[in-house]
């Protein structure tokens, strides 16, 4: 397979590092993500990556694979926006640490555009995230919002993580599935659902009442709170009602994407 | 405050290095388990301790408190089994790793022990998960487990985390409330359970029918795998039945604690 590889004055592709093919990648800090510029992704895993390449609007910078991956890739059909760099696993493992499962892929993205509120069509069910900041919970509840067909997610620009590296990875895929709204305030975000008629429910342990007995109509936004602190007061008072998961057990709290799949669950049944 | 030091003739406590009060821990592999004897627990985080220190049935060998986090303890009227060590927060982050987030505790344990599945009372739901290895996603499946009351979970001895680390920092407590039945032959289990009137229902994406029109009736178990893998051949032909969870957006799988969420929350509307 012949190395594809952009003329360096290609602004896109800026200082990228010249590996050598079947050499260890440089060493970056874990997720890769710290050698990268603003608005790049670091993309790895089967899911992930597959369904970068299979989305038109994903801009691919560079592709690694295995030769293995890369087999693999064609066999199910996948055509490639850029020739991949064959590359031997450790290379690719070298790059993002020892704990990733990398399945031999690993891609270099433009981040997708985030759209504005108001490109959002106001129908089904849209999920508002309060600072939550765990990379995998946020990957995990982004791929059951796209398995709920959730139109988009809200998140704050401060105090979220980067869409690369884990989030991507635990997302499987979801980063091109379900657009996210990066907002700098989220009270105006919340203002803003409101007037595109959204009912505005924020989920907290101590809500008025269960989840199953609030007003649960589409347009309807889904507010979660980090773990631990919760909702912040703001939000909290920039919702319509503020309900609570009734758990019949003895821990009383959840996971916070558990409690977003819970939550998903329960809204799209009643308010899809 | 006093330490507490155990004799050294103590067969409980064999070896246990002598930190020095506010000293720095000596390093140890991520998550401090590497140094642990079998049986034994690290437990770190607010929640996971308190919890284990209320659990009259767990005994503590050692506890590591910050100045803050003892007082916390006190003011909470929790009573400590034992004497804690005063140290500081970098003493205990240098033992667990820069990412474990310990709010300033840490305590060595016994590991609970295993009941076997003839001493679970028949009744409600059980869970049993099928080789599923990442620590984080058995940690919050225990954690959605305790809160739905469920009676047990069962894992298999050979490819399942160890109720340490961060499979315990996830379950967030949950460890002291659901007993964990580890048995050695999954598919043994799965016929006892049988036997002992439980209704066997495997999840599965390429299951028959909807979860939500299973035969779900108590006492129930119910069976999930590891992501990708899903159900081992011998275990999907144990199960009475097995049932999907219909999706209604584009991603057609669910991370394994998120769809393990889902299920316990159909099953025990149902089943309970």
């Amino acid at each position: 397979m012949r190395r594809h590889r952009p003329r360096s004055s290609d602004p896109h592709h800026p200082r990228r590092p010249r590996w050598r093919r079947d050499a260890p990648a440089p060493r970056a800090a874990p997720d890769g993500a710290a050698r990268l510029s603003a608005g790049a992704a670091i993309l790895y895993g089967w899911h992930t990556v597959k369904a970068a390449l299979e989305n038109p609007a994903r801009r691919i910078r560079h592709l690694y694979a295995t030769a293995n991956a890369a087999r693999r890739l064609a066999e199910d059909g996948v055509a490639l926006p850029v020739q991949p760099d064959v590359v031997r696993p450790d290379a690719i493992a070298r790059r993002l640490g020892p704990d990733a499962v990398h399945n031999g892929l690993l891609a270099e993205a433009d981040a997708l555009p985030s759209p504005e509120l108001e490109q959002i069509e106001p129908a089904g069910l849209v999920l508002v995230l309060d600072q939550i900041t765990d990379p995998h919970n946020v990957g995990a509840i982004l791929r059951t919002a796209a398995a709920f067909g959730v139109k988009a997610v809200v998140i704050t620009a401060r105090h979220s993580p980067d869409a690369t590296g884990v989030l991507a990875k635990s997302a499987s895929g979801a980063l091109e599935y379900v657009p996210i709204v990066t907002v700098q305030n989220l009270a105006r975000a919340l203002a803003t659902l409101r007037e595109r008629g959204y009912y505005l429910v924020g989920l907290d342990s101590t809500g008025e009442r269960d989840l199953r007995e609030a007003s649960l109509r589409a347009p309807l936004a889904l507010v979660l709170g980090a773990e631990g602190k919760g909702l912040r007061q703001l939000t909290r008072a920039s919702c319509d009602e503020v309900a609570r998961l009734e758990l019949p057990g003895r821990m009383k709290t959840l996971n916070v994407s558990n409690a977003a799949a819970l939550a998903l669950y329960v809204a799209s049944e009643r308010a899809n």
